[in-house]
């Protein structure tokens, strides 16, 4: 297995036993990339030289930290001081603002080797495409808006990437990409040097290609449930069957993952219940819509004023967002708030709540996918993990996603590991 | 009257009629600076060959913006793509991210002349005294965390003054040193580029010496209300005074202000009704202080992982935050949310809630105050203006707040607008 093809903790464990140089590792990583990228194109900006410098400078360190040396894509609306910044935008073009962003900063203390940047859609928001491809096939979407972070880590480029979800930007791609992806539990990972497009949303997200590599990014993120996670055993584990409010929107590829999962689990020995939300729930979709849009009038507004003609159309309509008034984005926030007290008492009968993560497979065309299976859950500020493992009828993969309480992440994320082997093996079988 | 003694309402009107350049009121304003600055210390940078050159291209430009050629002064953990911004923290010495916030891009897209950058507390969040010195008493405080800021709108330096909010920032400084100060609905202007501390609770500040200034910046920064305001006439109008949860911290100077304040406004002719909030608001305060921490946790992982031993004691003990659980942050966030939902419905009664800015006058020593008469209504969203015009036994200025729901800004400054000569001109008579 060529280094690129590791886990992040399958090649810490070859690089604490002093079978794997970082050197190495990033070379791999960088092969793979000249051999793909012009399929994948999935780098908004990646300097080899630099890449090679910084790896070389981690193996002369004495002391290696949690991720020492792990190849680490960044989604391009997130600041790093070592390279632009440029949010797909020409009002950013050649941006490179001396700052790391904090999430990057952890990083950087942990040991990562942070790679390079990623395609985004502009400023991570409107839904046309960038120009990153999915890994397998050209003609279809890697999802967006983090598309380029989900698509490497995908095509075994880098090991790990982060995007950012303010409606199902982490989630989605992860689902059509077939990887992992974790949305945390909202504020738990510091937000500071991300484009902002919804603060009340806006969320850091996380990929990966197994679940111990998702802890790993928990450990050093320092995220910590409000109690301490239980053991999770799939046997007797209480998981909910939840189709969301927005079922009306999935194609067969999702519904027969959905089915084949809650067989798959039951057959393992869970308890699976059908879950319906109560009535309030049935908004919350268009409450997301409503608290971005009016939230996105005051984070665009100064580039609405400084040169508002270079924004996409989307985005000067968001800017502009006469639609949304004041009080129907206080009735929005107002009722979220509530319905994430009502989910947390709701969730916590469970060990985790399953539910879709995307439409179906991957789509073709100049869309990045629709958020609508995904929205919900971020604006109940809930932690989100997309398990890949299953197909759809051309080939694509399916991913679900397991749902739980906010800050409720560990306990998440032992579910997920448990489920995740049952997935892959058997989701496409 | 010097061009830096005037308000900006005063000198865009001089400016409009070709009586005052940009150049002038630059060099008025440094040179007040210059005679000032070893007293007042409020600047953390400052370079006036570059304001002058600014300043000189303001007056070539053939448009003119609403806040054409007016310095401001900004607070220094707020980006500025033309000077460092250090946080008066040893880790970000001569740091010189080439960004811009949000908040500063808006600004000059107005026009607005960026001055330079003011004195904070070390990332806005302790209360150990920066340099600045209160304008009237260099043994006082100009309050905190926006210490420059107030203290050089105050002092003509600067004709109008960003601060930050996450306590009592904004609001303190200004009732310390007797100027107007509004902290607006939570997420109504972007906090994009302003170093984060708690995201439910950061609120960009804006200092002034007019209410019609402010009214000037609320135009800039889209402020607009969840209805249109309507007109507001002293005669009649109902004002509540609210002592506050945190009632018991006031001194006598804000005790007689308070009582002053509600006397002058019943001459006038409103109908003041006291306010006694129910129950569940005698835990705010507390509230605060655990989002404050329980967030922090997150804001400053990265500063402590990556130069933890740099970091003020203070914020030490807030970036471990081991004293505060998720569970609490959470029962602390939900608790607001609901307060939040009430108090607009109780101040909506009113056309302004009365409350204190501040326990008395500027304390001397170390400290920069004590926000517990501001944390409330930072947690509560609601916007929050302080007007000046009383005194305390030592003669140092003491204001008084006006709030109301949140998204009542507009409204809000109406009233401010109607009280305020009734303070000025009577408050400390």
């Amino acid at each position: 297995m060529r280094p690129n093809e590791l886990t992040a903790t399958e090649a810490l464990s070859l690089m604490r036993k002093g079978e794997l140089s970082v050197e190495a590792m990033a070379q791999a990583c960088l092969a793979r990339v000249e051999a793909r990228d012009d399929a994948v194109r999935g780098w908004a900006y990646l300097d080899p030289q630099a890449v090679l410098e910084k790896a070389r400078v981690l193996d002369a360190q004495p002391v290696k930290g949690p991720l020492h040396g792990v190849p680490i894509a960044v989604k391009d609306v997130i600041l790093t001081q070592d390279m632009p910044t440029q949010h797909n935008s020409p009002l950013y073009k050649d941006s490179f603002p001396r700052l790391d962003a904090g999430c990057v900063k952890t990083l950087r203390a942990a040991g990562a080797l942070i790679f390079g940047k990623t395609d985004t859609t502009e400023f991570a928001s409107v839904t046309r495409r960038g120009t990153a491809r999915h890994p397998l096939d050209p003609t279809r979407t890697p999802g967006g808006s983090s598309s380029g972070s989900a698509a490497v880590v995908a095509d075994f480029q880098a090991t790990l990437g982060l995007g950012t979800q303010t409606a199902g930007s982490t989630i989605r791609p992860g689902s059509f990409c077939g990887i992992y992806a974790m949305k945390p539990t909202w504020g738990a990972i510091n937000r500071e040097g991300l484009k902002m497009l919804s603060p009340s949303l806006d969320t850091l997200g996380l990929y990966a290609r197994s679940v111990d590599d998702l802890e790993l990014l928990a450990d050093v993120f320092d995220l910590e449930d409000r109690a301490p996670p239980p053991a999770f055993s799939l046997k007797g584990a209480r998981i909910a069957a939840c189709r969301s409010p927005a079922w009306d929107k999935t194609e067969p590829a999702t519904r027969e993952a959905f089915e084949r999962g809650v067989a798959l689990l039951r057959e393992a020995g869970a308890e699976v219940e059908p879950l319906t939300l109560p009535p309030a729930f049935d908004a919350l979709p268009e409450h997301q819509a409503t608290v971005m849009a009016g939230e996105a009038r005051a984070t665009f507004l100064s580039e609405w004023r400084a040169q508002g003609a270079l924004l996409h159309d989307d985005l000067k309509a968001l800017a502009a967002a006469r639609g949304v008034t004041r009080a129907q984005l206080l009735t929005a926030l107002d009722a979220a708030a509530a319905c994430r007290v009502q989910f947390d008492e709701i969730a916590a009968r469970f060990e985790a709540v399953l539910t879709p993560s995307a439409r179906g497979e991957a789509p073709q065309g100049a869309t990045t996918g629709d958020a609508a299976l995904n929205a919900m859950w971020t604006l109940l500020h809930a932690p989100v993990v997309n398990v890949p493992g299953f197909k759809g009828p051309n080939g694509m993969p399916v991913g679900l996603s397991l749902t739980s309480p906010r800050y409720t992440d560990r306990r998440l994320l032992n579910a997920a590991k448990a489920i995740a082997p049952l997935f892959e093996a058997r989701g496409a079988a």
